[in-house]
């Protein structure tokens, strides 16, 4: 099947190889040359023979939107635009008003897998028409893993859906690895178990808590037992703080999806003011003379 | 290999099967005369040659602590007692010292798997001196998964250490089934992802989420698509309990594990002491007339 | 001083009555004509001699924008428009922007104390040019409780900060609402404290957290000692989610006031679905036959 | 009345200048011989005409312990020990029980109220037998807050109580302070309100959130508007940890004060264990090369 893609970063390059090793046809575009097929997004959409499908997997926000205008300028009515990138799910009518001016279509792609899809395929949730899904499905069937297509794969609802269920999906996550963070933290600090990176590698059969994620966790502590060479510094992308936005919108309570956010939030503070404000009142508790006060009262 | 087992319930009978499977000569006593292979304690003790291992699979607590002081007055010196159930690591040090005066070894392990190690084999993290882990290897072979033995086996510290381990895995185990809980409900209240089961499915390759907890939601959520048979009403057992002891012990910040925790006790209430209050402070601010204010102030 | 005051709800109707005793002109308009001075916004505007200010105290989001558009026009330039109602603060700016195209200055003021405010003072936070705001001081002056007035009233800053210090403002008191409602269920459910009320009320002086909420609490448990006769059931207003989406654009971690929060969410579910995922979950362990494990595995 | 005060402190010498400022004929001990009225216990025994009242204001747990086993072997029967410092309410049974075994009665107090006791008078909260309570009265009305007795005073139930009241009290601070820090860092992180010192000095009267605490932050911000002096480090004292040690045993969530606590924790790591697993996960899914990723994936 005959597919353009813009933006061969990280994970586009990786998906281009991945289509191309199934048979597909893939017509790639990026602003770096060295990895362009083409030299421009118009050179890409006039390669492709109608009706077109093609795949934005650019930054989200200003990136994405600005691909999507230029697409529907050069597309024409019945191509399919499909965004693959991190979107907010909020993007997505914006994006599919725009084209359906013109009458092209578009579906969002949630993808997950990282740099290990290259090699293990990318789980994918697909929001759009149905006819539309169908239409770009042996593109899916190449990207996704190997197995039940229903394991790797869901048509999760109408446009948006797809950003929406990679949202909750990286919410999740948040919280699974904090969860698995937190046990870490606890077996290092105690001094009761000694073997610490042989007892999470335990976990990795039979156990309850065996995941993928647990697996990396094994990996990570096989290079680095004590993970010496790390500073506890996270960064957080939009998905969490959108997951979070979207339970208070939705009301729902979300106590470990925040609290992964927070902690991320917290890593990167050299100072906390919040711990300041508290420390200010113990010390005022104190007496002026107490700069750091070591008890309550 | 020559075994005694005390406790055929849930999970010392099936362990039990693993062990015959592998070829292992059990013989396990229960008060159930049903499932039983002796009469007593005693009689299991008598119908092993020593140097005995004796596995005790017990409820935790007074259960476990009346069978290590009965098998203390049965076995000889250079016995050895594992503990294979959910006890306290506080409670080994006691176990061990008890035995110890009669010269019998102790260790603790903590099992992991549930009702499916039968087939997959167990989780095991062991504490204990290293000559009485190395004793008991070809146990804890049977009862492991298959493949490399560090990965369903750990030796992970001197007795204590494997009760701790597993508490520990406990912990990050409520961590992470709240996690996935959180998503599932945020997707279920939101109305943008229209097909919630299939959406969570696909995550079961490929994906970051990927586990064998998420496998086991998938399961339900293929028996009962809106868990509508369910009542949000879940219990804890100590462990849970014991981690988060432990990280303030420890002054180790746990807010998810620690959350996940507070959600169980939060879905036992029928109605909420501190929310009545809450809902008593607003009604202050409304007067007195008002019963459920609908504004702050 | 001449005001003109549009709603004359539980909080208009009070700060009528406050700015009378205190010698100012208040003409008052409200839907319900049984307590209107006027039948119009129009007539309203009419009875003010220009310079003009008018206060509007109705309920946020549309109410309120339709009553800026109304008076945008009939005010005149250099007439001055206090919005004192609980409006997110992004609201602001586009009011003063529609304002501003006829001349008409506005200025934004978060407004607390409750129904006891009448009698107290209310506790006010502005946001404007500081020409407006001082316009306006007679007003504020006589809203705000007696003593000094930086300890009733502020300009927190230009158009938005009112309502911003207002917003953070009742995100702090969610967080004091909860601790104050955590500490009382934890003595009510233990044993030890026999006398709860009578605990609480002798907090009142001298402690460190004696506060104006506690002495609420300290009434609500005079009438009722054991809240028998209210339901943990908790509404949220706009501010406490807004304060929680601020803290997440600005990364700053605020897990008492999002705990909270989350706490009003649960209390307001029959059933929780993350529950049920999580009772799922622990069924999954325990084989098709348990409905409700008492177990972990 | 005549009292003996064992600890002249921080807290303690505050207290014996209040009491004799009452009118109380008050015989200190410290080891500081400085502030001490006698040199032993032992004399500060003998001075004292039976039936005897002896407080005990040292640290909490082996100094508290030892004073106790001091007194147990000096008092006679009908005198009675007052413990006021900060002992876990698990401490009193045992402190009781030694006593009571030469007839020697035994209360609990939790005095809150810091350096400010000392004007303000401090708030208590008292644990043991009425008639030891009563006889105890003309010390406690001398030490609380004018005004009516039950607003700075309770005898909260039998021995034990005084410090669970007061252990909760400190839960409960926890959260409070927590909840106004997390304000304060919100409204500093923004760019909306630009005067955040005042804005929050202007909360002090008439709204919802005015409290003691709150003027001390007050006091806090005139020293130091921006708190630069300050480091967001902060201990912990034992109060914070029992209180959620008993809301996990009395299954009583408790999301709030423990956020508070765990705050504290976190303000102690120079780096986080917990965050350096979250890092390395996220390091994984980007490959080997990348030390800090940006994405999720």
């Amino acid at each position: 099947m005959q597919l353009g893609l813009v933006g061969l970063g990280r994970m586009g390059f990786n998906m281009r190889e991945r289509l191309r090793a199934a048979g597909h046809d893939v017509v790639g575009y990026d602003r770096n040359p060295d990895v362009s097929d083409v030299a421009s997004v118009a050179e890409l959409v006039q390669k492709l023979t109608g009706p077109r499908i093609v795949w934005i997997m650019v930054p989200h926000g200003d990136p994405t939107r600005q691909t999507v205008e230029e697409l529907a300028g050069l597309l024409s009515a019945g191509d399919l635009v499909i965004e693959g990138g991190n979107s907010k799910f909020t993007d997505d009518q914006a994006n599919a008003a725009l084209l359906a001016e013109n009458g092209i279509k578009y579906a969002d792609v949630g993808v997950s897998g990282g740099v290990w899809g290259a090699k293990n395929g990318y789980g994918l949730m697909a929001g759009g028409d149905a006819e539309d899904i169908e239409r770009a499905m042996p593109i899916f069937d190449a990207l996704r893993p190997e197995g039940p297509r229903e394991e790797g794969f869901a048509h999760a609802g109408p446009v948006g859906a797809g950003h929406y269920a990679k949202m909750v999906h990286n919410g999740i996550e948040y919280g699974l690895m904090q969860a698995y963070a937190e046990g870490f933290e606890l077996l290092s600090a105690s001094d009761v178990v000694t073997n610490v990176p042989e007892t999470i590698k335990a976990w990795s059969r039979g156990t309850v808590v065996r995941s993928w994620l647990l697996d990396l966790l094994v990996r990570a502590l096989d290079e680095d037992p004590e993970l010496t060479e790390l500073r506890g510094y996270v960064n957080d992308s939009g998905e969490g703080r959108w997951t979070v936005e979207e339970s208070i919108n939705n009301a729902v309570p979300t106590p470990v999806i925040t609290a992964s956010l927070f902690a991320r939030f917290a890593s990167r503070q050299e100072d906390s003011p919040a711990m300041k404000a508290v420390s200010a009142l113990r010390n005022q508790f104190g007496g002026h003379a107490v700069q750091k006060s070591d008890s309550e009262s």
